[in-house]
């Protein structure tokens, strides 16, 4: 809205920058960046409402000589065979004689103040070689740690489908190391305490995979793949052990409880954690909400509480209701800590053991004396 | 033999050294570091005859106090689990009242000057927390980059199970991409040039995996996690397309031969390397056999030439004929690089393409415009 507009504006000094929501402005640009989000729909395929939307929304403003530039991540083609058509639709216009497009992806890390954006080598790619040359010159003068070139918008797309790809699948191969190790009776980070002492082993934890990057980009990857006729193993495998997850460690935590004599039926979980990450408010694919659900669905009575978290938006979009506060009084059969925020590890778990209840740990940052079994 | 063991000897400078293969030496040692093959079978499970055949040997010699190290690459609990029990047997002593055990991974970078024996943090263990120091002692005396004890015989076991599988499942998915960018049109390693651009993003080639590690040990790993009730599906997965790339390189080729108007059944290919990695001369489970009997089994006549593998180790290992020489008179109708060694990369592919052959870069390392596509 426009009001939010302005807010972003007041953080902005200088004011050389102009925000408008008002379509009718946009006829004055001549060069369009596009960056919307690309999510998937509850079928886990790629939902490209918001990418085409803005794409028509562009497409109404064109002028001949105009270049559309896309950051949103997406499949290797979806520039030149999803958006292009709709650009020439709406516009009238003809790609690469009247207009032309240009693909350079956002490497952005939310919260990362390291890795800002004119810290990080940007790719770029143009729809001809001129082209090309040109939406590089643009991002080369802002960006002071360079940029690559890529031979064609569909690389530069794929170069960035495939980032968020490769660390899902490290985060699934330790997490099939913990459904592994489990049924050996190791303690997964004990092993990955001693793996990591060697110079080439790559750290990764195994956790909850959420988020509105790791867990989604793959499928954008997949889709394709799956349309052309190629049925992915690897990522997809990846994919369902990370899925998997939530259950895992609520049927662990539901085994520890029987334990310990009481009927899952009549026991009373605490989920510390909601976000899809420590310290941060955003819930969207959070993993916790499958560890909720496994919880839920096997009888028992679940408790979350997350001081990130928006009450209400959680409400909405998960059905899932928040503590406004921990309830120390009340007797849990078991607590787990399912999102490191930094309030949930300075919490005084000793008061939840003295009660009995079983302490799992899914983010590996509590004493381990205090926790009777972690991921 | 011992003539081998002189030749090692005489490369030892002072001469502290004692080198023996007889068994009725073993007496005076109190030590012992087992440090076997531990290969896969043909149904790629673990052959631990090698690690039998000397615990029996080292069990014979055992005496009252003394200690058991095991080096070689293993699943988690067979030191204990199928080890111990054939030292307590042939000995007739008791494990952890008699005699001890530790396991400390090697992790020995073969060829690698930087990364040598005591620049490399050792993982220890022993059978008993007294005997875990003993051991951590021992190498510690040696190992200049530190030690770490791991907690238990089984966490050091995991810890070193892992290292290769982690590095065969993350070329799985540079392997798995290859694929899917093979029906999209993309050239593999262009998107991997500008995917590398990013701090984050990890360094792997697609290619023939093979080796007497990275392609053994996960099926270690997945052996034991089966046996005990878990079907692995990344690792395994992994697994699967690594095997599948020399098939498919195969294909590759073959196509590009028909493409060029040549029966299949008449084609003559040139394969250039059949040991597993560049400059060196160990054919062990060398991915490059693979792809040599795809082609032959599709009808292609196949010459292999490869200066470093011994000719008769190759025939009598994979029935494959080494050529002495390259015949550049000979029409060949595809020519494939499938490893780096340095002689290859100086070849003048050149009299290859005037002749009309495809030329097949697997390893990415000749000049695109010589090729006519590459993994």
């Amino acid at each position: 809205s426009a009001a939010e507009l302005l807010q972003v504006l007041e953080g902005v000094e200088g004011q050389q920058l102009k925000l408008t929501d008002r379509e009718e402005e946009l006829k004055t640009a001549c060069i369009f960046i596009i960056t919307v989000p690309t999510p998937i729909n509850t079928d886990k395929r790629p939902d490209l409402g918001p990418l085409l939307t803005a794409t028509r929304t562009v497409a109404a403003a064109l002028k001949k000589g105009d270049i559309v530039i896309y950051e949103s991540t997406v499949y290797p083609g979806c520039t030149e065979e999803d958006c292009v058509p709709l650009l020439e639709q709406v516009s009238g216009l003809q790609f690469n004689t009247d207009f032309y497009c240009g693909y350079s992806p956002e490497r952005i890390n939310v919260g990362d103040t390291k890795h800002t954006l004119t810290s990080i080598v940007k790719v770029t790619s143009g729809s001809t070689a001129a082209i090309a040359d040109t939406v590089d010159s643009l991002y080369a003068s802002i960006i002071t740690a360079g940029t690559h070139k890529a031979p064609s918008i569909k690389v530069a797309e794929a170069s960035k489908a495939i980032e968020n790809a490769q660390r899902d699948l490290n985060i699934s191969f330790v997490n099939e190391l913990a459904l592994m190790f489990d049924k050996m009776g190791i303690d997964t980070r004990d092993v990955l305490d001693a793996a990591e002492t060697k110079w080439n082993f790559m750290k990764f934890q195994p956790g909850l995979v959420g988020g509105h990057c790791i867990g989604v980009d793959p499928y954008y990857l997949t889709y394709k793949a799956e349309q052309l006729g190629y049925q992915p193993q690897v990522i997809s495998s990846g994919r369902r052990v990370n899925e998997h997850m939530g259950g895992f460690v609520a049927g662990k935590v539901l085994a520890l409880i029987a334990d310990k004599g009481t009927e899952v039926q009549q026991a009373f979980v605490l989920v510390l954690g909601i976000t899809f990450k420590e310290n941060c408010t955003d819930i969207r694919n959070s993993g916790v909400v499958m560890l909720y659900n496994s919880l839920v669905a096997a009888g028992a009575a679940v408790d979350v509480y997350d001081p990130w978290a928006d009450p209400l938006k959680v409400a909405k979009e998960y059905s899932v209701p928040l503590l406004p506060e921990i309830d120390y009084i009340k007797k849990y059969d078991a607590v787990i800590l399912a999102v490191a925020h930094n309030e949930f590890v300075q919490i005084d778990f000793e008061v939840f053991r003295a009660s009995g209840a079983v302490i799992y740990d899914i983010k590996g940052v509590l004493d381990r004396s205090l926790t009777d079994a972690r991921l």
